[in-house]
Parts: structure tokens; sequence; C-alpha cells
């Protein structure tokens, strides 16, 4: 068992390189779809579910499903039933940069012994308010902070956590414009 | 009472229409900021909890913390211990676009009776894998659909959609781009 043997992030590395290999040659199996419903519950207030998706060229289901609360706070004259809809935002970036944070270390033959990330986004809320039209309705910024211990130099650390954001797909999502159709059904 | 005071989605739309106007004469106030935390447990799986905030000038918090689970499915050789962190962007969208339309509904004198919203995200692993540089790592396109029962006519439903896509916080993160800072805490 040599060094790199040793490091457990608890990253199947090896799965994802085959992985890598096996769609460059089959690009329709790596066109997934992702899904989300939303019910309304009352003011705010709504549910949403995620189960299921659609991904290596068939309809795929997670282990359970998850439901999700989203309301606005009592500031807001609402009831706090659960976190904004744009804190489910930071909730998205801070785990995909810490996910890949784990995933780069294991291919680096970096052991963690523990990460953290604190996130924070800066909102001028006069946008969504309609008190100024200049103001933007989403974050004016976002500033993500890992705090990481492991064995490695804090050079070897940083590109770590730079090699994570390049291939971070949260990351993409926000520094990058999106698509989005929003439409009522007929 | 008139029929206008008679409809009640549950949103207190007189209380946000004060606070635009108090907002308009003091921006320092309308400056929040959202939080999240996020621990890596192991592999892709991470625990991230929201419950300070700041904003009105002072340090505010939800009435309870909330802790959301991320992880990757088992087709990417993960445990899938929840969702991924993608999908959480579909969470925020879907519950902001949702929560903006029983909003505007209440100011518009729209009585609702159901909303649902269904979101679709298509995403090519191939960006994210590193299998193929010319695809981008966040998604290629998102799209919502609205059931929307209501008194009121399906044009009327449609301006209520479109009126909550202009003012939506997670359509505009998510459709323009974002400053995102990632560093090393020293």
């Amino acid at each position: 068992m040599t060094a790199i043997d040793s490091i457990d992030n608890g990253v199947n590395v090896q799965a994802l390189l085959e992985a890598r290999e096996v769609l460059k040659g089959s690009p329709e199996a790596a066109q997934f779809t992702w899904r989300a419903s939303t019910r309304w519950e009352n003011g705010v207030h709504t549910t949403t579910t995620v189960k299921d998706y659609f991904g290596l060229g068939a309809e795929q289901s997670h282990k359970t499903e998850s439901v999700l609360t989203a309301d606005h706070p009592e500031v807001f004259a609402a009831e706090d039933h659960g976190i904004t809809p744009i804190e489910y935002l930071l909730v998205g970036l801070a785990s995909c940069l810490t996910a890949g944070v784990a995933s780069v270390a294991q291919n680096r033959g970096i052991q963690l012994r523990s990460v953290e990330a604190t996130v924070e986004g800066a909102h001028d809320i006069r946008g969504i308010l309609g008190a100024d039209t200049d103001v933007r309705n989403g974050f004016n910024g976002v500033k993500v902070t890992f705090n990481i211990d492991a064995d490695a130099s804090k050079e070897d650390i940083e590109a770590l956590v730079a090699q994570s954001q390049k291939r971070s797909a949260v990351f993409d999502a926000l520094t990058n414009p999106t698509d989005v159709t929003v439409e009522v059904a007929p």
C-alpha cells in the first residue's frame, strides 16, 4: 500500500475518472435533467419536493424524497416557516464548492481532516421591493471563505479550492448567465 | 368591505408597500447579508446550516435554524444522503417565483386557490467531470412551468407570472452574472 492509497476522503475518484472516459464517447448519457416541484402553501410560504431526475439515458430517483420549505422572515411581514429562496442559492454554492474540495483532495492524495465554508450574499432589497429600479433583484456579490484542516501546505490547500471553483456547477451557474424560461401551462 | 378586501392570499402587501416607501429614504436599511455555513461530512456529503442574517441595520435571526443536506446520487458513486448542490438552485428558483405570484396576486386583488411550479434544469455533466472543456459546468437551460388555479383570466394569470419574474431575486441571480469571491481563511 502506497501513501496515496491510504488517503481516504470518502470520494470514489476512480469511478469518476472512469465515468469521464465513458462519457467522452457517449455524450447523450451525460445529459441530465434535474427537477423540483413547488407547491404554494399560503402567503410566500412554499414547499418544494425533489425526488426524480433523468440521467445516463434513463429515469433515476434519489433514495429518498427531499422536502424543502421556503418563506420570508418576520421582518418582511411573513411567518418565517423556513429560509428564503435566495438563501437556497448560498446552500447550493457552499455545498458544491465543499464537495469539490473533497473530490480534488482525493484525486491529489491530500487527506482532509475538516472543511468548513461560510458564505455571505450581499443583497440590496430595494430591487425586489421596486423601491429603486437601478438596484438589481439578486445578490450584489457573494463571498465564500474556507477553513480547511488537511495534511497539506497553505499553497496546496489554496490550489484545491481553486480547482474546486473551476469545476463547480453552482459557481458557474451563479457567475455566468443561464437561460431561464418561465411559462404558464396551457 | 370591498371585493378586494376579501382577497386573502396570506401576503401582507400593505406592510411591503410601506417598507418600500421607508427604504426609498433609507437605503442603508435595505442592505441585507444572507449567510450559510457548510460542514464537510465525508465524500461529497455536506451539511449546511442557515440561521442568522443582517438587515434593517441590525443582526437578525430566523425563528429556527435550518439544516440542509447535500450529496451526490449513487450514479455518481456517492451515497445520496440528500439532493445535489445544483438542485438547490431549482428549489430557490421555483420557491421565489411562486412567492412572487402570491404577492403580486394579493396586490392585484386576485384570489389564488392553488399554485404549483415544476422546474427542470438541463445539465450536461461532461463539464464538471472535465470530459469536454467546451461544455459549461452549470445548467444549459432551465424551464419553469406554472399551474395556477385562481379567480382570474388566463391573461391575468400570465401577467402575474411575468411580474413575479420581473421582481424575482433568484431569477435575476440565475439569468445574470454575480461576482463570487472564493478564498481560504488566513
